[in-house]
């Protein structure tokens, strides 16, 4: 294992969670907020522990797989307990691990809050709290990655650890650049949506906690009704964006480099919007009779639908209050998730359709053991490892699940807020029903409850296995 | 596809079942009861057809996977469908869907049931329910394989169908030999628990439907408090038999065969054993204080974790109104499931295991991309298709699971109902919580429900495969 290398990158780590301090210290500036010292009371101990930590560069180079998983789980953390500190500084969140739950949920993008009226923080709480999101959404690893350049190891080992989906493509030959293109996608889209907000005469400054909120499918709001207090417009425009930011990143490089069919082709993006049309149909014939008119009824549902699938968190309507069929479409679609390569969480629908094609290849090896069928995916045959490691994803999923489930369990909430709870953080959501539906909070969870369920939205949001080698002895041992 | 062969075996199931339904018949007329003709009428039937099915034996004895799965499928469709018949038939069921329901519980050994009163029925109508647990259990195919010298095909897929867990070991070279020494353990076994609860001064009636509910790990009793009336030592005999019931029945060939030390390495069996001794500890000290002593709560929690761990079903306290880790347990319990090659329900505790290994291996291939692991069980390697077929299975029951929930939630019952309805009959077990819970039934729910239900309880005894076989277009046509 090289410690130095993990060591170093975690001190440029430290270096942005400082520089990334900045956009909360102006705006508490602006607004003339004295919660500002919090972030530059941190800012200093960040600056001040990675300048030590990177003073030299290590000479041993070698850095695999193992070095990537480690550095990557190490510097979600790290970057979590800093990110926490202002809250706890300040006095905004006095308690140290409600402070880190909500930090690792902005991180993550899950956007759970144990907060009991966000209404009560200042500006430069509120936009550090969104702005986590938007940092977590694309991967600060990425960034580090398209802004360092990283020579003489695999340091696409850090990127595949990072991204989200079954299998990380490069989209041109360099990491570097691949990293930077995805960041100029990002940072695209996000202006775009910040720029229709303004249109529809949003504040600034909910536009851009709003917009940071979509485009990391994060979900924390400024207000206490999420985004039910705006007009229809700008919830049409958040809809739209949700489902903008779970599209595979790769499809936009497409679109950019003008390979239309290319782009027109992936199998994924198909079905992720054809489960919206279909789950949003449903919903909106389940639920009509409880609307003035049909068309507030599509817009809620919609909106819901977005924001669920890709995991984003935002509500306009509060849907504990639906009818069963209409929260178990939910409470599918939480799982479900959005594409692999997007900002989005939960399982992904890609995950899905190579679980779906893997039985239908079983059916057929059931009946003739000796047929030799491949996993086909935008016509291209899927690598057997890939097949195998999303049915082990599974597997890993449902077992973690059942495991968090107990745990909190001891707490003696009902079982669908507990069911409910590890869905929304395990999938990076942030509402769940009951006791934590959308009007609700995680703030009655035990703190021990609280760990679990920061522990499984850093396993969400990291795809479990960089996280879950953290614990192995295999990882620790030399080979 | 071999449709002679598959309809000739058909037609012998046919008659086993009229051979079947001699059990009630005599039921009947020791008890003068008149309900006794329901089944006359349907033992002619069963007769005529298979006599007439089975006239002349096909020539072409091609007998591949593909046919043992359609045949299996088959099978238990036709026997639930006609066991149902005299219920119907007499009126003590009078709606055929639910009597269809009723039937295929037993057989498939669930234990759900739609009777608001079970006491009502007649001797006759509740030796038949509790007799299909008994021949469910172990399979009506193997009871065939076992009677039948079935020459020129390969008619190990029909026990390979119908066995459940995820690989199927001949005791011996052949499979008639194999088939005949797991129906004499099962007699064995079931003759034991009879005596013994006869000691226990149980009427005959009542020790005699208990151990086909035990043997068969299905969970009809003919009492409306199952077994919580009946005496302490009573329900330790029980719990001790539904115990046995879930192990691997090789260990008792083992065992008959004096290998004692290769019998008790025998890695499924010991962890079956250590989850169900923590459980009940476990659950024990989470309800001392609902019980005046230690002791009450030890025998309880063992009664209720022996039995749902087993998917038998029985009850003796009501677990819905125990505390929330305690309801969770029992729910995670469901899944887990007794032995691969016992009567028992569930995913299976050697699927967990293999699940568990493979997921250690991934972490290490993870690690080093280039290493070569072997999953491991009771010391030799286990074939790479059980691997994969097991991780698949994972997936498609995730599905399956999925996809019921959201089909009873069109009856707008609470999402725990409709969870744990979905949950207690693909796995075989009998009651779930809330409204299915242990005192109550699943009367209320709508013909199609019921229908997906059923379709749950046959796709979890055949362990989903050879029953999604059926609706397979791969199936149907040539290769």
């Amino acid at each position: 294992m090289n410690y130095s290398m993990i060591i170093y990158i975690t001190g440029y780590i430290l270096r942005f969670q400082a520089a990334f301090m900045t956009l909360p210290l102006i705006t508490s500036l602006l607004y003339r907020e004295k919660d500002g010292y919090a972030f530059l009371i941190t800012m200093m101990l960040c600056l001040a522990a990675g300048a030590l930590i990177t003073r030299k560069k290590p000479s041993n180079k070698v850095f695999y797989m193992k070095e990537g998983c480690v550095t990557v789980a190490i510097s979600w953390i790290v970057l979590s307990l800093t990110g926490a500190l202002p809250f706890t500084v300040s006095g905004s969140i006095p308690n140290y691990i409600n402070a880190v739950f909500e930090t690792v949920s902005g991180f993550t993008t899950t956007g759970a809050s144990i907060l009991e009226n966000v209404e009560a923080l200042s500006h430069c709480m509120l936009i550090w709290r969104s702005f986590t999101h938007w940092i977590g959404g694309m991967g600060v690893l990425v960034l580090l990655l398209s802004m360092l350049p990283l020579t003489g190891g695999y340091h696409m080992s850090l990127m595949r650890a990072e991204s989200p989906g079954p299998s990380v493509s490069k989209l041109v030959p360099k990491v570097q650049s691949t990293a930077k293109i995805l960041y100029i996608i990002y940072f695209g889209i996000t202006v775009a949506e910040i720029l229709l907000l303004l249109l529809g005469k949003m504040p600034v400054f909910d536009a851009l906690c709003t917009a940071f909120g979509t485009a990391g499918t994060g979900g924390f709001g400024v207000r206490s009704d999420s985004i039910a207090g705006y007009s229809t417009y700008i919830q049409v425009v958040v809809t739209i964006f949700m489902i903008l930011f779970g599209i595979n990143f790769t499809f936009y490089y497409l679109v950019l480099s003008r390979k239309f069919i290319q782009a027109l082709h992936v199998e994924e993006i198909r079905y992720y919007l054809a489960i919206i049309a279909v789950a949003i149909i449903a919903i909106t014939v389940n639920i009509r009779g409880l609307y003035d008119n049909i068309g507030i009824a599509l817009k809620d549902a919609a909106f819901q639908v977005s924001s669920i699938i890709t995991t984003t968190g935002f509500a306009t309507a509060d849907f504990n209050l639906w009818p069963g069929f209409s929260k178990t479409i939910l409470v599918l679609l939480m799982f479900v998730g959005a594409c692999a390569g997007s900002t989005g969480g939960g399982i992904k629908v890609s995950r899905f359709l190579i679980l779906c094609k893997s039985i239908r290849k079983e059916i057929v090896i059931y009946l003739h053991p000796n047929a030799v069928k491949k996993v086909k995916m935008d016509g291209k045959s899927i690598p057997h490892e890939v097949v195998r490691s999303t049915n082990i994803f599974m597997s890993t999923y449902v077992l973690i699940f059942a495991v968090s489930v107990l745990l909190i369990s001891l707490d003696e909430f009902d079982l669908i807020t507990n069911f409910t709870s590890v869905a929304a953080t395990l999938n990076n959501i942030g509402p769940g029903l009951e006791i934590v539906g959308p009007t609700g909070n995680f703030n009655m969870f035990s703190g021990f409850s609280k760990i679990v369920l920061i522990f499984d939205m850093l396993l969400g949001r990291l795809e479990i296995f960089p996280m879950l080698l953290l614990f192995s002895k295999n990882t620790w041992k030399k080979f």
